[in-house]
C-alpha cells in the first residue's frame, strides 16, 4: 500500500505538502495541489484515517444504538439515519441493545474508547443516572433525559387520534395494546391520549401493557389471544406498533372474527408492513424521515457548538387503510 | 478527561506500565495490574482505541455493505452479523448501498482509508473488476467473486423445493417471480431449480423477472397485477422472496381470488413476517442465524490467517403455512 512517502517522492514536493493537501491548510498553488491529487491517484493512495482521526480530534463516527433493526421500526429509522450520517459525512457504528442494560452500558464504554463524535440513542435500558456521566454529543429517541435534546412523534396526538377513529366509527368496547409503561418514554404519552378520548366517550379503556419492544412472536401472540379471551367483545383495538396490528389481524382472521365488521384496528408507526399486508392496517404515522434527519442535524449541530432545541416533536398523521 | 499521564501518576507507576496493562505485554505484577484497573476506573479512563488501533494496526471494525437493512431480509441478517460481530469482539461499520454503484464504491473507500479488519458484502452492484483491488479479508453473501469466500444458502434445491410444493398440490400454471438476472447472484440459481421442476412435469414456467432488492412497492404492486392481467389462470406463483409473496397474497384478496383455493404461492427467505402476516406464508427457509454467524467466523478466520473454504452452502427448508 503506497504511504504518503510515497506520493510526495513521486510528485516532486515534500510530505509536509502533501500533508497540507490532504488536511486543506496552508497556502497550496493549484498546480501542486492538483499534481499531489493525481499522484494519489495514479499510486491508489489512501490516507489513513485512524491517523487523521488522531490528529483533528475527531472521528467522524456516529454511534446508533437501536434495539434490534430486525424490528421494522428500527429498521426503517436506521435506513433514514444512515442515509443522512452519510450525506453529512458521517460513518455510522450499529449497536443492537437488544434492551439488554449490560449490551448497552458495554456498547457505550466501547463508543466513548472508539471516539465516536455523537450518539444517536434509539434503546433506552439504562438508568438516568448513567447518562450522567456522557458529555458528548447526545440525541435521544423518544424520551426525555436530562437536557439531552430529543426526537419524538406526537404521541399525545397519536393516541387521541387512533381512540376518535375507533369511537366514531361506532366501536364499544375499545382496548389499547401499549409498551412497558414503567420504562419512562414518550410513548407512553399515547396511552394518556387515548385514556382521555375513551373517558370523553364515556366508556372505559381496556388497557394491556406489553414489553412492546422486544420483538418476541410468542409473547404478541399470547397477548392478543389473552385479550380476547378475557374481552370477548371487543369491536376496537389500538396498538402501539403495527406488528402488534399485524397479530391482531393474524388471532381475528384465526377466529372466525370479520375486519372490520366485527373488530376494527388501528396502528402506530406506518412501517412498510401497514401497506403490503392484507389487509392494509389504518394506522398512525410517524414521519420517519424528519425523525431520522433531524436526529442527525442534532448530533452534527452539537459537534459545531450551534444552538439547538431541547424537544423536536413531530406531527403525526392518521392513515385510514382497510382494518378501520 | 483522564489520560494515560494523570493515571500513571496517580497509581505511582510509569506510563510504560500503564501501557503495557493496557495492551497485554511485558510482565507485570499482579498488584500493579491490580493498582492501574483501580486507578483507571477511579479517574473514569478510557483508553483511546484510536491510537491503540494506530499502534496495532487493527481497528476492530468489519464494515457490512448491504442494500437497506429496511428490507426485512437484510434487517434479519444485519441482526445475526452484529450478534456475532460483538460476540468476537468487532465494531459494525454500517453501509446502505441503497445498489447505487456510486455510494457502493465510495464506501468501500472510506473503508479502506478507516482501516476496517475486514468487509462484509451484501450488495452486489460494482463489476466484478472493480474487487480486484481489494486485498482485504472479504465475504460475500449470495455471490461468488474470485477466490472471496461466500455464504448463500441452497438456492437450486430451494427453486425445487417450492416448485415440488406447487406441482404437488395440483397446480397447472405456475408463475415465478425472481430477481434481477443480469446481476450475476446465486439467487438466480432458484430459478434454474424451479425451471427443471416445472420441465420435468411436462409444463411450461413463467417467468417474471424484476429489480427485487429495490425495496419499491409500487413496483411490486405493478408486477403483480401485470402477472394476473397477462396470466388470468396462474393457479401457482412462486417469488424469490416473502415480501414479494405479501404482495401476491394483498392482489389475490383484492381481486376476489382465494388462498389458497385459487392460487397457491410460496415465498422465499422466511423472515417474521412470513409468520405473522394473514395467511402465513408457505416460504423457503434460509438458515439467516447460521449463515450470519459464519459471515463473521470467515472474516475472523482470515484476519488470523486461518484457512477457510471458498464455499459456505447452507441447506433450505420447506414451511409449511396457509398459503398453500
Amino acid at each position: 500500500m503506497a504511504t504518503i512517502n510515497d506520493v510526495a517522492e513521486k510528485a516532486g514536493v515534500s510530505v509536509t505538502t502533501v500533508s497540507r493537501v490532504l488536511n486543506n491548510r496552508g497556502y497550496i498553488s493549484e498546480k501542486t495541489r492538483r499534481k499531489v491529487y493525481e499522484t494519489m491517484e495514479e499510486l491508489h493512495y489512501q490516507p489513513n484515517e485512524i491517523a487523521r482521526s488522531l490528529l483533528r480530534k475527531q472521528s467522524n463516527l456516529i454511534g446508533l444504538i437501536v434495539p434490534n433493526v430486525s424490528h421494522p421500526f428500527f429498521g426503517e429509522f436506521t435506513d433514514v439515519v444512515e442515509h443522512y450520517a452519510y450525506e453529512y459525512g458521517y460513518k455510522l457504528l450499529l449497536c443492537h441493545s437488544q434492551l439488554d442494560p449490560n449490551k448497552e452500558r458495554e456498547y457505550i464504554g466501547m463508543m466513548k474508547r472508539h471516539r465516536v463524535d455523537g450518539i444517536i440513542m434509539g434503546s433506552h435500558t439504562l438508568e438516568v443516572d448513567e447518562y450522567r456521566e456522557l458529555n458528548y454529543p447526545i440525541v435521544t429517541v423518544d424520551r426525555r433525559i436530562h437536557q439531552f435534546p430529543y426526537v419524538a412523534s406526537d404521541n399525545l396526538q397519536g393516541g387521541r387520534l387512533a381512540a376518535q377513529m375507533l369511537i366514531g366509527k361506532g366501536c364499544r368496547r375499545i382496548a389499547h395494546i401499549c409498551g412497558n409503561r414503567s420504562l419512562d418514554m414518550l410513548a407512553n404519552l399515547r396511552t394518556t391520549g387515548f385514556k382521555e378520548e375513551i373517558g370523553l366517550a364515556g366508556m372505559e379503556s381496556i388497557i394491556l401493557e406489553t414489553n412492546m419492544d422486544v420483538f418476541n412472536q410468542d409473547e404478541y401472540r399470547r397477548i392478543v389471544s389473552d385479550l380476547f379471551t378475557e374481552y370477548p367483545d371487543v369491536d376496537g383495538v389500538f396498538t402501539t406498533s403495527d406488528i402488534m396490528a399485524s397479530y391482531v389481524i393474524k388471532h381475528c382472521t384465526g377466529s372466525g372474527r370479520r375486519i372490520p365488521e366485527d373488530v376494527r384496528i388501528v396502528g402506530y408507526d406506518d412501517v412498510a408492513a401497514a401497506a403490503w399486508i392484507s389487509p392494509g392496517i389504518t394506522t398512525i404515522k410517524q414521519p420517519l424521515p424528519a425523525m431520522g434527519k433531524r436526529a442527525v442535524e442534532l448530533i452534527h449541530k452539537q459537534i459545531n457548538g450551534e444552538t439547538i432545541e431541547q424537544a423536536n416533536i413531530f406531527p403525526v398523521e392518521l392513515i385510514i387503510r382497510e382494518t378501520t
